[in-house]
C-alpha cells in the first residue's frame, strides 16, 4: 500500500510526521509513503533522521492549511497546499490512502471536493473510537456532515458496523442511535425518521434502538450514530471535560498525598493518556473510495506511526468492499 | 414564598424529599411548603421525622410519573399525579414555585401544558450549572425544547444572562453559542440564524460568538446557548463520562498506592461530588411565570434542601422580572 502523508499537518509537523513515517517503514515492509509538503524542509528532516531506502518519496506542496485558518478560504488561496495535493494523489490513483494530522475541516473539505465517494455512499462521515466503561465504542459522524439527512445516518449505521467489526474485532456490533430518550418514538422528527430507516436496513438485527448520551461512555452500544453537528459537539465537549477532570482530580488527590505522590502522578499520566483518542490510530473518514485517516493535531511520532499501521489494516480487512456490499443490499431492498 | 414540592419524585422519594423539606423549613423562616403526593405515606414520614409547625402542608396526589415511564402517556393516565398537581397549584396561584426530582420529561411536559410562560417567552428552557476549569458555567437548553427555532436560542441568551448574573453573581456574563467552529459564519443555517439574532439582541455586548464543545468545560463563556437536543445529549454524555473517568482513574491511581490509599480515596470522593451538578440546587426551567427547579433523580435530602433555598433566592433576586424586562427591550428593538 502507498500512503500520502501530509507532512505539514499537525502541531509538531513536519518533525513528528517524518519520524512516524520512518518508524512505520521500518515496521511494515509492504508500506510505501509519499510525504507531501515543503520539499526542502522535509528532505532535510529525512536526512537528519536517517532513512535509506526507496519506499519513501517526497511530493512537493505549496503551503498548508493552518490549524486556525478557515478551511474553504485556505484551500481557495492555496490550491496546491499539502492536504490538497494528498487528495490529488489519491484521486489520480497514485496512492491508496491519505493521512493528515492537520486542520480537520481542511482534510474533509479537500476530500469531499474530490467526490471520491464509495459506490452508493451519499455522504462520508468521520468516525472516532472512544474508551468506555466496558471497552471501546465507535461514534459517527463527528463533524464531516453537519446538517445531515436521516438517510445519511442510516448509512452511517452500516459503515460504523463494518468498521467496528473489522477494525475493532467486535463480532456482532450493537448499533445505537443517539437520542434524548431511550424509548421508541422519542426525539425530533429528524431522529425518528433516521430510526425508521435503520430499522428497515441491513443492520436492523444488531440495532438496539435509541440510546441516551449517558450510554456513550457506559458502553451501551458498540457503534453510536449521530448527526454531524451533535457528534462534533459531543467529541469536543468530551475532550474539554477529560482535560478539566484530570486537572481537578489530580490536583485534589495529589494534594492529599505525601510519600506516594510520585507513584500516583505516574498512574495519573498513564490513565490520562488512555483517554486521548489519537491512541487509536486516527479517525477514519468513512465512505471514501480509498482510506482517509485524520489524526489529532497534537499527534506525536507514535500517533503517526499508529495511523500508518491502521491504514494498512483498513486495506487488508477490506472495510470498503464490505461497506459497498452492505449498502447495495440496502439499495436493493429499497428499490 | 410557598413552594410545591413533588414528594414522590426521585429515586429515594418520598423519604429524602420530606427530610429535605423539614431541614429547609428550619433554615428559612419565610418558607412554606406544600408536599404533593400520597397523603398517607407522606404524613407518616413527617410524623416519623418530626415536624411541628404550620408551614408544611400535604396535598393529595394520585400516583406519580415513574423514572422510566413515557411522560405524556403517564400524564394522560394519571392526570392527578404528584407533578401534575404541583403545577396545578402554581397555575392557581397557590404556590410560587414547583420543585421535583422526578422524571424530567414529566416535570417539563406537565409544566408546558399549563402554558405558564413569562410574558414574551416563546419556549422555556432548562438551564444547568456545570463545573469548569475556571469556575462554573450555565448551559441551556438541555432538553425542554428539542427542535428549537433560532429565535428560541436568542431568548435563551437573555434568560441565561439574567440567571448567571443574579444566581451565580457573574457581573457581566460572557455568552457563547455552541457551534462546530469558533469563527464567524461556521455551522448550519440554523445556528447562523441564531448567531445573527443574538448579535442584534440586548445581550450583544456580552456575546463572545461561537464556541466549540471544548470551550464548555474550559470556561470560555459564562453562559453557553445550545439547541435542546444537543444540550440534552451533551449533559448526559458528560454524566456518563464523569462516571466512567472517575471509575477508571480511581482504579488506576488507587491501585498504585499502598499506605496512602485511604487518603486518596477520600480525595476522590470529594472531587467526584463536585462534578455532580445537583450540587447547585436544581436546574431551573427558565421562562416560566413562577419558579421551577428540576433536581437530579439521585437527589438526597441535602439536594432537596439546596433546591428549596435556591428557589427562595430566585424569587428574592427577581430573576423573572428581569427576564421579562430584557425580553421587552428586544421586542421593542425588533419593532
Amino acid at each position: 500500500m502507498r500512503i500520502a502523508l501530509d507532512a505539514m499537518g499537525g502541531d509538531d509537523a513536519p518533525l513528528v510526521n517524518v519520524a512516524g513515517a520512518i518508524e512505520a517503514l521500518q515496521e511494515h515492509s509492504n508500506l510505501e509513503i509519499s510525504l507531501v509538503g515543503d520539499r526542502q524542509v522535509v528532505d532535510e528532516m529525512i536526512d537528519k533522521q536517517g532513512y535509506s531506502g526507496d519506499r519513501l518519496e517526497v511530493v512537493e506542496a505549496d503551503g498548508f492549511v493552518g490549524m486556525h485558518e478557515k478551511p474553504m478560504d485556505a484551500l481557495r488561496q492555496k490550491p496546491n497546499c499539502s492536504i490538497a495535493n494528498c487528495w490529488k494523489l489519491m484521486a489520480a490513483g497514485q496512492v491508496d490512502a491519505v493521512i493528515s494530522a492537520g486542520n480537520t475541516g481542511g482534510v474533509v473539505a479537500a476530500g469531499l471536493r474530490t467526490r471520491l465517494f464509495l459506490k452508493g455512499v451519499k455522504r462520508p462521515g468521520i468516525s472516532v473510537v472512544l474508551p468506555t466503561v466496558t471497552g471501546r465504542s465507535v461514534l459517527l459522524d463527528v463533524g464531516a456532515n453537519p446538517g445531515a439527512r436521516p438517510e445519511h445516518l442510516a448509512q452511517y449505521a452500516i459503515m460504523g458496523t463494518v468498521f467496528a467489526r473489522e477494525m475493532l474485532q467486535v463480532e456482532s456490533p450493537r448499533v445505537g442511535l443517539m437520542n434524548i430518550g431511550s424509548e421508541d418514538g422519542k426525539g425530533t422528527p429528524f431522529i425518528k425518521e433516521a430510526h425508521d430507516l435503520i430499522v428497515q436496513g441491513p443492520v436492523a438485527s444488531n440495532y438496539i434502538g435509541n440510546i441516551e448520551g449517558r450510554g456513550l461512555y457506559q458502553g451501551e452500544a458498540d457503534v453510536i450514530i449521530c448527526e454531524g453537528f451533535v457528534g462534533n459537539v459531543v467529541l469536543k465537549v468530551s475532550e474539554g471535560m477529560a482535560s478539566m477532570m484530570m486537572q481537578r482530580v489530580a490536583h485534589q488527590v495529589l494534594g492529599s498525598l505525601n510519600g506516594e505522590k510520585s507513584a500516583a502522578e505516574e498512574a495519573f499520566g498513564k490513565v490520562g493518556r488512555s483517554f486521548e483518542y489519537n491512541e487509536y490510530g486516527g479517525a477514519p473518514l468513512l465512505g471514501i473510495d480509498g482510506v482517509c485517516l485524520i489524526c489529532h493535531g497534537s499527534s506525536d511520532a507514535r500517533s503517526i506511526r499508529n495511523a500508518l499501521s491502521t491504514a494498512l489494516t483498513f486495506g487488508d480487512r477490506k472495510v470498503n468492499q464490505q461497506i459497498v456490499e452492505t449498502l447495495s443490499v440496502q439499495a436493493a431492498a429499497n428499490g
